[in-house]
């Protein structure tokens, strides 16, 4: 069942294909501290062109980087009533700060004289220590907004750990904003909404459904949240991304007022937003396939590599063509940037290695140089996606390059639209829901009515562990938002939401 | 002895203004968790501003980013014997995995149930976690060189903090290579010293003595470590940047061996370097005046501040004028990036009130524009530095700005080079050695002879507070390097060493 690389076949078992991706392309890998990951270069290279990307997007958006501190104190997590109720408790705990020698000579302990007098926790996220912050920070409507965003690492002790998807540690922005009006965090928690679905279809090639959370889905503390679901190729949803509405419920938990432009004291009205390495896993997840990595080109650290084909008198001629179609690419540029292009020229690897290997990385165009390519004036293209290969005048390459890279960026999406399309449906009878969720992968979409209850979401969930991913805003279809029957109780439903099986 | 904004001179009270700066600048301020800082988007964006210059730097020489965790095993930290003894004991230690709801109503607390078999040290620095996960990577020496860099934070339970300084979590940037030889090791350890000092130098404008640790000084479980020193305005040192050649020692403790080209398993020889959060304290006390920031150029989040003035009928005219001159300042671009300039609009603020805030916040380069300044086709410009206003034609003001901004690189190392060379001597006798560091101050660089022993450098440090910041390499006059009589003990010396009281 696997591939020539020893890649496990998505249809033989998806999830050992999505770890033997991660790992055989070099992205990530299993720590020694319980559910911690090291992402590797190859891997830490996407991240950072996602990082580049957004903060781009967050910049032009009227936000600054900003960075508060990894540990809360315990006492914080216990002033937002429903943050304390829903949320944080897996979470790593600091109770000492300092270490000793063994007098016994095992080694170092732990000094039990540095015992701390209040715990520290880990930042599991960063509301509760950012609002005590922004206390000092705001007294006049003169003072907001605030608009901050953090890069930063945070933990959640998990117990089930998966590269990329859901890991005790992780990397993420988390931006958090203040405003003087209900209306103007609305605005913001949308507008950040609009920011992620605009980078999961343009940079991740990934469409994505924007919508709300169900009552029991939203974030602890939140008023409500808003989410991007995506969709992945064994028809299981991805949550890529939320933007949640606090209203003022962090303002008041941390005593945040300020003086209102017409007079008197108000609290002020929050918001919270964030997407993480989760990204990643959402990008392998979408476009991979059996031979390994597929990235979009504009998330690519490998755009282009050349592989010189040329032994002996050959070789350095071959060599020299590459390299200077190699400068031509990175100084003709694509989508505003050099093109990232590399020559592989390692001398004890055959050019079918490199052509595994590199199809397995991701790399989104490969070209080949050989003498007698040379000799007529051409190279040998493939894009990484679609596979076929074009002889192509090396006068011509650098446009001919370039168009590939931007029909593979519209191509991927356009696949992963239709993929979505074919695995999203409406189902208006109990027994069609279970058995479109039978079996143990997902099932895709299933947009179904439902009477708004949280005890029949639990028990929709328990029956098919599908979940309710979102109220969709706006409907995927206009229909959608008719009143109709709860598909699991049979009471009114108000509006059709989207079920599914998620990671 | 405050200057008009309320900050204290440095005459009157250098810490004080320190503090003020950081402070009143919004750039940083103390957390309530004891000894962390929050880094404000002013600070952060000189922060950003630093990491982008020296990862471009990194790349430039071979190296790639990856990320590792945060938590690293107790265990870990006594493998190298020479890093249990001389480091990480001042240690967060993580105890415990999960919060529960106090069955008595008290908020959160710590699930006694919930602790982990082996405690967690939050990373004061990643030797240990990143040569453990060396192990899996490196079997052959076609696996090397490894050239990684982390920018992380991390974590020292400091007793004393400072802003930016020393405190107890800060942000810094960890490299950490691995290599078949000794020598390839030890020329890693000296390029990325000089990656340093040319950062220091051409980024942050001030000059930096490069040389070696002597043995109490090293880190611990180096073979020997290479630092850059720089000297700020009230004559104390700050150590940048270091620089370590590991040696063997992280191998063997860690059992990472490669199949050597020529036969025959070895361990593996390592670097690492890192500089931190701590460059901004060093800008800021390098250059920085009673009226606030001053900033160089290349690190300055606001390059150009125009304030226009001009009310009623006037103000349009002057607002147009003022958002052109901003857009051809932007494209014109310096130091190939585009120019960041403001346009300082607000409406209730006075021209004068604008214009200390800048000086405060550190603007390089202020453009004030009148109506009369408009209708004389001028405007008055003035650099943070030097002060002195020039009217300049609207017509040549790009090109007088990107002179500006290039003359305030130069200028402020120049002035920072004066004063190092001011504040350096070459002291003889104990007697005068004393007299030298006598004061609570800073008493700048004092070239001494030293017998080299642990011994001396250790009561020399007890009497006068100074020590030894390095071992000049190269010296700083060739006389340096001649053999002489130790300043303290009497006995023989190989050589002059460089001596202050430090940050």
């Amino acid at each position: 069942m696997s591939s020539k690389q020893g890649i496990t076949s998505r249809e033989a078992d998806y999830s050992a294909w999505y770890n033997d991706i991660v790992e055989m392309a070099g992205l990530a890998e299993h720590s020694e501290v319980r559910g911690c990951m090291v992402i590797k270069p190859h891997g830490y290279a996407i991240w950072e062109l996602m990082q580049r990307a957004l903060d781009d997007m967050f910049k032009e958006t009227g936000h600054e980087n900003a960075y508060f501190p990894l540990l809360v104190p315990k006492s914080f997590l216990s002033k937002e009533a429903q943050h304390v109720d829903g949320f944080a408790k897996e979470c790593a705990v600091v109770t000492h700060y300092r270490l000793m020698n063994d007098p016994n000579g095992g080694g170092v302990v732990v000094d039990p004289t540095a015992k701390l007098e209040e715990e520290l926790i880990i930042r599991p996220t960063s509301e509760t220590i950012i609002w005590n912050t922004y206390r000092g920070w705001i007294q006049s409507h003169r003072d907001l907004p605030i608009k901050i965003n953090q890069w930063a690492n945070v933990m959640r002790w998990e117990r089930r750990t998966r590269l990329f998807l859901r890991t005790s540690e992780f990397l993420w922005q988390e931006g958090h904003t203040a405003h003087a009006t209900w209306e103007e965090a609305e605005e913001e928690a949308a507008t950040m909404l609009g920011v992620y679905k605009t980078f999961a279809e343009d940079f991740i090639a990934v469409p994505v459904i924007t919508g709300k959370k169900s009552e029991g889905e939203k974030f602890a503390g939140a008023e409500h949240t808003y989410c991007i679901e995506a969709l992945v190729q064994d028809g299981r949803a991805i949550q890529a991304g939320t933007s949640h509405h606090l209203g003022q419920n962090f303002a008041k938990a941390f005593d945040v007022k300020f003086q209102a432009a017409e007079g008197g004291l108000q609290h002020v009205f929050a918001t919270s937003w964030g997407v993480s390495t989760r990204l990643i896993g959402t990008l392998i997840m979408a476009h991979s396939d059996d031979k390994g990595l597929v990235i979009p080109p504009r998330l690519a650290p490998v755009q282009v590599v050349i592989v010189p084909i040329g032994r002996g008198d050959d070789k350095e001629r071959v060599l020299a063509a590459a390299d200077s179609l190699a400068a031509d690419l990175k100084n003709a540029g694509w989508d505003n940037a050099k093109i990232r292009v590399k020559v592989d020229k390692r001398e004890k690897e055959s050019p079918g290695f490199k052509f595994n290997e590199w199809e397995l990385k991701g790399a989104c165009v490969r070209i080949e140089l050989g003498p007698r390519d040379l000799d007529g004036g051409i190279c040998v293209v493939s894009r990484r996606d679609v596979g076929e290969k074009a002889d192509v005048s090396l006068d011509n390459a650098v446009q001919y390059v370039q168009e590939q890279l931007s029909g593979m960026q519209k191509g991927l999406l356009e696949v992963a639209r239709v993929r979505r399309e074919a695995a999203t449906q409406r189902v208006d009878t109990w027994a069609e829901f279970l058995e479109v969720f039978k079996g143990e992968g997902g099932a895709g979409f299933v947009v179904a009515h439902w009477d708004g209850t949280q005890e029949t979401e639990d028990a929709i969930a328990e029956a098919t562990k599908a979940t309710i991913r979102c109220i969709p805003i706006p409907p995927l279809d206009p229909s959608d938002e008719e009143p109709g029957v709860c598909v699991f109780s049979g009471r009114p439903s108000e509006r059709r939401v989207v079920f599914a099986k998620a990671y």
